[in-house]
């Protein structure tokens, strides 16, 4: 006889649909190659060159034969051997991220992790000590962290976005209402730029006003932020609130895998707080969050760490630079799919009823509101009848929320398909929408 | 005014004893460079070239081109963009295990994770669901499965090692004794080839006998193999519990960071239970830890599984052949280190009481008794004054055990030094025991 184990009796996360629509999207997305995608907000494939991986390799192990005088054995024990579980290019981040993000901090309170993924697991890990303290996320939200949080079994609650993103005074009022409840609302989790699912870009001023409200509320603020370097408009970029954070409220997760690329899985968290123990003694959050990754993934593979840290001074130390050719792919697709969107999608009269699109001044993610049920079913029937792929924006709110929304990335898709896309996005959400009206009518 | 946290509102593990103990020894062994270290039990640097690096990452892009014809533009993909959760390179690791250990099972059967410590953890967060349910360990046990078991607050029972391992009636009766307490005994942790930290191999009969307790137990086994390369004497290895499990009992954790090296980071789970769903339908249990891991780390760097696939396609798909030179090194330092105890450590009358070490038959660790405590405290004194390293027993016990024991690594150190450190060993064991006697007579 042969063990069977029981979904049941597996960790509760498994029977959860959020760890389940990610997979699930995944699986129609490999049904139908065939399709135009707009669903990953993966980078665009064209943008990868194996040959950044060798030269990054040679830059970094250059750097530091002739900046750090290794020796040969030195540069092999670094690339090969076990190493600190903090990393070995937090250097070489701490100066990326003040070039480029005007965020200054010490290489100290900086840990690399095996992608952000992990950077969010260890700071939930870290901060959420007892079943009453509650995280909350923008909603939409990024499954990323609600599935990290599921994991650990915390406690998560949406604050809805508005047009602008989050309201400060509706964080202000959840966070009251929490500990109304005798819980402690712990974090706020926000993508402020250009944030996936919803691309909208928080106003500077909302920046600054979450941050006074994290102080009165005694919040911390996980701050993701992936996507900074693909604004759209001239100009300078708004301000991370990191770089406007007097008090240390704010933890910073970073990402590469848009700046540089994915398959290195190099991330980091900026944690400059001060932790205190019980000798009156201090560390820094980011020590604290090494002792965690310590055990998740001992350290993160300095092979891979090493590819960045070629990019990195390769570059002159920053990933800006490196990264215009992917930021003006990204800035003029997303220019072209809200052209495309206002060419295929007619006003009405003649046009669909209850159809609109916000207008992102950035990043991947455009969303489109449409007049029925944008289900994983609707979704079915775009990828098969109509070779059209999206996300369906339910899959990012906790409970009842984007039934009528779907989500578009202009990040993967090629430019010469991305008219062709709304096109025969137009098509199905004409056809979808009539169905749904004659449904409604006979129904 | 600057946000300071207390550890105490931080999570507990980040109090715990346990995460702190191997953070305090590799600081002692940082302030002590001019030391002889028996402590760390990772791969002698000596052995790691960085050439194997590129060497690696080429074999594997040609395997891609010439064996499964990929294209330049699906090289780069594979290697750079965000790939499959459960791994690229699961047919080689596949084939892999095969040949090496003997083990067969179906690619789709693995994950690949970022390192064996996240292979640990994803396997911890499926299995334990509730707070009754509870994870057996070898005791002594190595840090990462009870430190990642701390990070999820799951129950840890130790199981006492005898002079041959853990013996499976002791098994037994910790399961039924957690059953009688209305909790449930979920699964075993051990290390069945030269256990860290006691070096023990558990023989051929008592890993059937663990079979068939787990069966009446109703117990997952969780098989950690790092060292199973590392037999000292002629003729065939044990037979890996894996290999003899006929109704799917073992979850096998796999490592390549002793096979391969550290640095690429990548271990695997193979998982091949099966999982009923509440429909009937059924997955593997791989696949469910794979929905885990997309919460964790997304996907282990294609990078670092491509140098590994690479190590593996240019030894003909095994690594026990490439790991041979790693394992002669270990056979010859462990003789060495057993040749250098029975001569330093004299025997009494004119020796030390109360001093003896067990006799390994591969693996990297030696365990020693001695007359006193071989606490922290002692540590310092073997580094400060005999330039000495070695790691405390206590450290790998949950609770009580192992106080007057320390463990000898013959992995790290090199082969000119082995006799020159036990001969230093012996000095501050003589030393430490003669003014632990006066403290005894005196106190």
């Amino acid at each position: 006889m042969t063990v069977t184990l029981d979904l049941a009796g597996l960790h509760g996360s498994l029977s959860d649909p959020l760890l389940d629509s990610m997979n699930f999207l995944n699986e129609i997305v490999a049904r139908h190659p065939d399709a135009i995608s707009f669903a990953p907000g993966r980078p665009y494939d064209a943008l990868l060159d194996t040959s950044a991986i060798t030269q990054a390799l040679d830059a970094y192990t250059e750097y530091l034969a002739e900046e750090r005088l290794f020796t040969k054995e030195q540069i092999a024990r670094q690339l090969m051997q076990y190493g600190p579980t903090n990393g070995i290019i937090r250097d070489l981040i701490a100066r990326a991220v003040a070039l480029d993000e005007g965020i200054k901090a010490p290489p100290e309170a900086f840990v690399i992790t095996a992608g952000c993924q992990e950077g969010m697991l260890l700071v939930l890990r870290a901060l959420f000590a007892d079943p009453g303290d509650v995280l909350l996320v923008a909603s939409p939200c990024y499954v990323g962290i609600t599935g990290a949080a599921r994991l650990l079994d915390l406690a998560v609650e949406p604050v809805l976005e508005g047009e602008h993103g989050l309201a400060p005074e509706a964080v202000a009022a959840a966070a009251q209402r929490i500990r109304a409840q005798g819980r402690r609302p712990r974090a706020l989790y926000l993508v402020p730029d250009f944030s996936n699912p919803s691309g909208v870009n928080l106003p500077a001023r909302a920046r600054q006003a979450l941050l006074d409200v994290a102080a009165e509320q005694d919040l911390l603020i996980l701050e993701d932020n992936p996507y900074n370097f693909f604004y759209s408009y001239e100009g300078d970029p708004r301000p991370t609130m990191k770089s406007l954070d007097r008090e240390g409220r704010v933890v910073y997760l970073g990402s590469t895998a848009k700046s540089a690329f994915p398959g290195a899985r190099i991330g980091y968290v900026l944690a400059d707080q001060s932790v205190r123990r019980a000798d009156g003694s201090t560390t820094l959050l980011a020590d604290e969050l090494s002792k965690i990754k310590s055990m998740t993934t001992v350290n993160t593979s300095p092979i891979a760490q090493a590819v960045i840290g070629g990019i990195l001074v390769r570059n002159g130390g920053g990933l800006r630079a490196a990264a215009e050719p992917a930021a003006a792919f990204y800035r003029e697709n997303l220019a072209r799919l809200l052209a495309s969107l206002a060419k295929h999608f007619r006003p009405e009269p003649g046009g669909v009823a209850g159809v609109g699109w916000n207008h992102p001044e950035g990043g991947f993610f455009v969303v489109v509101t449409v007049p029925f049920a944008a289900d994983t079913a609707a979704l079915e029937r775009a990828a098969a009848e109509f070779k059209i792929l999206w996300t369906p924006m339910s899959d990012f709110y906790l409970g009842d929320g984007g039934a009528r929304q779907l989500r578009l990335s202009c990040s993967a898709v090629p430019a010469d398909q991305v008219d062709e896309g709304v096109r025969r996005l137009a098509a199905f959400v004409a056809a979808q929408a009539a169905d749904a009206g004659a449904a409604d009518a006979t129904g």
